[in-house]
């Protein structure tokens, strides 16, 4: 395995083929075809099996992918075969809406602690969650060593949560705020933004 | 110009330049380079320059580029220079968070409606919507003249409730439940999965 040469759009799509076989395995599935899988996926066969093969050898011509297997692999490329520790900063409607999120827990990820800088909402519930003040942040990510955070701000605050969680040590931030976060290199940002999305697609209407 | 050849990673990054003119554009700021513009979303100047171009000539070397006259082109490709109706599925957490969400209606968006299959929350209000069943949405949708859906229902349903929408004549779906969905070529689908945005990072901790 060759990992640091494998384009960023590869990865892209393995969280892609493991939702998908996971749901296959959910279903009693145990083994698939990458032209099954494509078809669940809508990506050509030959994308999969090109994707696929960069990690190694998975599939036997003829009899397809252990779905087993091939789960295990990519959650192990991925580092999902683990349980990452998850802040969340912004308790409005939307981090209330992924803190209640059940979605979350079986595919690596849960969160542990929510902040607000709104001293009116510190000291409030969010299912089991009590909200903390951002304050206290940067010490309390650090000192659990969590490296994962979503951001459910609003735009003009992001940036300098963004910093805070930076010198907090998190390294990968998944952004709601409608906004391009600036952080170094080795932190890596994923954006959620519903209407940069609808307009991706207002362009093919 | 010549839209039907432009490369769709060209056009999903329009929407990224549209918000941070914008945003620049809210500051006061009249003018800008590829330099300044490539600084604020984390994309090469050349990169810009190139993408821009593919759509023609919007700069002058040297005094850069007018963000009150990029701006309304990049909505006038984009098809965002107008306010399209949405509807939403799924008035659970999300969709609760989605239909109170603020940024959508300066961005070319607005919900309309509202629908879910849940019997004791059809009739309750969201913000300012009365939640509709369902069982009505083929209708409603095809009548308004609905091209545009987002989809917050669970997994399991996502599929049925996506080729309800394909029958009622939608085009574009945000799809927000964690499914890939088989639609037909013409309808255009873009996908919002947390889990699945957070472990294309965790391949790279």
């Amino acid at each position: 395995m060759n990992a640091e040469k494998i384009p960023d759009i590869i990865i892209g799509r393995l969280p892609v083929y493991l939702r998908a076989l996971q749901r296959m395995a959910d279903n009693g599935i145990k083994t698939t075809s990458s032209q099954e899988l494509g078809e669940h996926v809508g990506i050509s066969a030959a994308q999969i099996r090109k994707d696929i093969s960069q990690f190694g050898e998975f599939g036997k011509q003829g009899t397809g992918y252990s779905i087993a297997y091939l789960l295990d692999k990519l959650k192990e490329i991925l580092k999902v075969n683990r349980r990452w520790e998850v802040a969340l900063v912004g308790a409005g409607d939307m981090g209330h809406a992924l803190a209640r999120y059940q979605g979350f827990v079986n595919r690596g990820f849960q969160i542990v602690m929510i902040f607000d800088n709104d001293k009116g909402k510190v000291g409030q519930k969010v299912d089991s969650f009590t909200i903390e003040d951002s304050d206290k942040l940067v010490e309390r990510v650090k000192s659990a060593g969590i490296k994962i955070a979503m951001l459910t701000v609003p735009a003009p605050a992001a940036q300098s949560v963004a910093d805070k969680l930076v010198q907090a040590g998190v390294k990968a931030i998944l952004n709601y705020a409608p906004i391009s976060l600036n952080v170094p290199h080795n932190v890596k940002v994923q954006y959620i933004d519903p209407a940069t999305h609808l307009q991706r697609m207002t362009y093919y209407l």
